[in-house]
């Protein structure tokens, strides 16, 4: 099997290349071949035995897409993105990056289909970004799009390229819309989203870390771990039973600042979560205010997607994933 | 106030064209100026006293955008599009004019806006096409988007970009989710509802009509005089009212096909109703069989739109503005 990985130098696409690599195969079948894409060049990851590509392409560029499709991926996970802060900050390039990207990428799918059968599986990085403003506490599987950020309008407008594309014929799509991911490894990034793995990951590695918001505000994340398990088990689904329905929302963890900080306290003690510094930022309040608090993710439980259930597996996923399994 | 209307020569844009004539202003201001273009050059309509420009203009070219709004209307109806038929038959077609057409428009409104505080009110007709799959049998204003045509995709697209580029502060933006038009005048066009129009119109001009669908097929519809009386109460409507939730689904009447040949009958007399010819097509019953049935508009009646309340009134309406009165 041949296995393509846009955005393969961003920290989900390096840890699914990682899990492949270590699991050797994907869906029941070996993976023979990895191509690895992003803006810039990805890694090869450690200790995998087939051939990998790692290539340095813009798939903003009319025609780069086709130049990489040439190999005819059997898998083709496209979790290359403009951050939310980003595409926030600049609407071109979010537009550019986040939508032109996809649809180059579909088309240049289609163009390579001239006189073959090859109709690669597209797994979507979709986000729960693609709702926002006034929600419920509990959003259902059948609840309307409502972003409030134009990364989430970008994903939004991307997963309705997938299902057209897939109801078509031209690729078998599913969108998959991530959780927080949550400890976040690495240093933090432009998404306002950071202090939610930041509060962790800083004191874990006996740094001070910044609250910007109050502890009763509640969210909806997984690790790093799961995350990838989620993009790995859509490699293998049946997807007739997506029902024409392409992307569906992935189960998470819904819990508080609050309840982090108490997790963080039971595995690892109070002078850790006493290097937390509350410091009100009424901007990232705001905007963390119009997200997702929890969802009913019947539709993913049922396809066999699972998540963490309590907060201190997912700190203990963080320990042992990145920091070699020692507390400070 | 200066009126743009984009798709100028069609039906609806020539009805809403002549509609500001008639009435001499829109939103309760006086209209010294109409613009229309459209792919073909539109004709300027009875009895308009202001000033019009009527241009042949091609969307989809970069650039073509910029050149109509150096005039800076205070109101751009959004018209222009490929019906669901075409978009369905050519796939890159449809993407270049319904959707590719609206960000050309949205950013040549951004480009025009340097140095200046003009923020145009853009009225979308986006469909109750965004909507498919299964469904239930009335679907609330918080449904989700299922489209299964390009179209609807498209239309859908269209929805969250006129939501971000509002939300950004680049235009004044709503989306009315228009019902079928019914009875649609002149020629069948490349629409897979054009029975709904056609069983009415064709016997009331002494034509023959095929029914390819039974007669429990139920579908949402209202007149071209009401659709046109959407748009023009969309432009005086005061937007904070919308929430942020831009695009909304404007009212109609659930009608069965039964319902609307026994209205024919009632109106028109059983030698009007023979001339319909039941002759099932199973592609167009399977179409229409993945649309809409009924909805429940409780946002839009809250604002202020409303639809005809039985089929009766529909045809009368046709009667009145398409055959001057008479029944043949």
């Amino acid at each position: 099997m041949h296995v393509m990985i846009l955005g393969g130098a961003g920290m989900l696409g390096r840890k699914l290349a990682e899990r492949i690599a270590a699991d050797g195969g994907l869906a029941g079948a070996p993976v023979q071949h990895l191509t690895l894409a992003d803006v810039i060049t990805p890694q090869t990851p450690h200790g995998f035995l087939g051939a990998t590509d790692c290539t340095a392409v813009d798939l903003t560029v009319p025609g780069a897409a086709a130049g990489l499709l040439t190999t005819r991926p059997d898998i083709i996970y496209h979790l290359a993105a403009v951050v939310s802060g980003e595409a926030e900050a600049d609407l071109e390039k979010g537009y550019r990056v986040n939508l032109d990207g996809m649809r180059h990428l579909l088309d240049a799918i289609r163009a390579e289909q001239q006189g073959n059968d090859w109709r690669p599986r597209v797994v979507f990085a979709s986000s729960i970004a693609v709702f926002g403003g006034d929600m419920p506490d509990v959003i259902g599987d059948e609840y309307f799009l409502t972003p409030m950020t134009s990364y989430g309008t970008q994903k939004a407008m991307c997963e309705l390229l997938l299902a057209d594309y897939s109801r078509r014929g031209f690729i078998q799509g599913i969108g998959l819309r991530l959780p927080t991911v949550c400890v976040r490894p690495g240093k933090p990034n432009l998404a306002a989203s950071g202090f939610f793995s930041g509060i962790i990951r800083e004191p874990l590695a006996g740094l001070p870390a910044v609250l910007p918001v109050s502890e009763d505000v509640r969210h909806w994340m997984a690790s790093p771990r799961r995350t990838v398990g989620f993009l790995v088990h859509a490699a293998g689904l049946d997807l007739a039973l997506l029902g024409g329905r392409t992307s569906l929302t992935m189960p998470g963890l819904s819990a508080t600042v609050g309840e982090q900080i108490a997790a963080l306290e039971r595995v690892a003690g109070p002078k850790v979560t006493a290097l937390i510094r509350r410091e009100r930022d009424p901007v990232i309040a705001r905007i963390v205010d119009g997200w997702a608090r929890g969802f009913d993710t019947a539709r993913a439980a049922a396809l066999g997607f699972t998540a963490e259930t309590e907060f201190d597996e997912i700190i203990r996923v963080h320990i042992e994933d990145e920091l070699g399994g020692k507390l400070p």
